[in-house]
């Protein structure tokens, strides 16, 4: 038996402060949302990220990516997929569908590039080897 | 002639983000326009606040109350006009009015407490004196 | 056996996003905590905010008080407790504490006033029968 | 002489409220520089983002990518070059270059593309001509 790479789906509620004169909530709460993904997956594997910046490591986002599918609307009830999508010693990836539960419509898709950096000195460092294989173990 | 405490009218502009689904300001953005008007106030009288915080104070707000008169709307050019209204050695406070610049509609007005702490202990400490001075001399 | 006002108790975790550089939760984002908490209670009593709105009216926030009593974190587990304080043909009024669920830590407390509105002409209204039967009813 | 396409530089300050934890702007606020950044670059070739909306036309972004480059901090000023990177009956794109105005630092680099919307069935239209011309036209 094969595991693949760490995932997790994590259940929000859109809130009226998320949403835009447009109607639909506004593009850039994706990014928070995919936040809020991450650290779930995190969570999941045994990986506090409150207790990783704790420990003196900073995992800043480098680059991302939305691509917006259909909207959003107050009150929905949002799944946010994450998955592992890449895990190395100086860099790891997630990607990330966020579906609508009561119809299962893909809102959003993205992609997020993350560096390790140590907090006080703000330099790249290596991802502790601990946080490295509790995200590449399957 | 006599001068009355520090005052300082600011100006920006809603952003589309701002805005909620009832197709006006959100409500809770309002308190970052009562933020961005007193950071201007108080430069306006010689304080930076990031200096403040640099210099190890922080002044966090303890309350806030925001009464919304009318609704804002994309694009809109708000004048966020800001005087304190208070400023004792260990709490002062400041007072809006949120004015639309092209009709002179008042929509919102508030006020905001506020605590000096020392940035380390976070404990109550008395406002520098220098500070002080500058909040207080006409 | 007599009861109280509607009261309710939501449950949130603090994002990232939801931070400042105090390294706290900023001011402004409670008065989106409030939202999900009366939300919340008014889901608890039968209400949809969004069915509410879909029949044509909007409860707008019309002043909003926030004392913040203690800092809460990244990644804190925080209850909303909402209770109805006032329910009256043009008018209503909610109270909250927001309280740290690891410690009971109360973090913030607050009160928000709503009028109520009809969608289209933007003018009060009085809040539809049904609804207000189900906020006055114990 | 021969011109590219609209290009436009705003400049805006970095607010106590756009901060997260790691005392830097967090990194979803910069879609909203970028969106501030397309608004004055549309007004500046004589395009109301707000009018267009009201002539019933939606422009969502339909995809986003942004590059951390650096951070930025609260109370930096910040330009937002935004330039016109595509403009097609059906779709458009932007690009952004975000620099910290004390140093030139460059902060952050993105891209958004664009459709085009009727308001009311939310189905994609082509770009009104006049718009488009103002948009091409050198």
């Amino acid at each position: 038996m094969t595991n693949g790479p760490p995932s997790h789906q994590a259940r929000l509620r859109v809130r009226y402060a998320d949403t835009d004169a447009m109607g639909v909530v506004h593009h850039a709460n994706y990014l928070a949302y995919f936040e809020a993904g991450r650290v779930e997956l995190l969570r999941s594997v045994g990986i506090s990220y409150r207790d990783l910046e704790q420990r003196g490591f900073l995992a800043p986002v480098v680059e991302v990516t939305c691509r917006y599918r259909a909207p959003a609307y107050f009150d929905d009830l949002l799944l946010v997929r994450t998955r592992l999508a890449e895990a190395r010693p100086a860099r790891f990836a997630f990607e990330y569908d966020i579906v609508r539960e009561a119809d299962e419509t893909l809102v959003a898709q993205g992609r997020s590039l993350h560096a390790c950096l140590d907090r006080t000195t703000l330099r790249p460092v290596r991802i502790p080897e601990d946080i490295l294989q509790r995200l590449q173990a399957p």
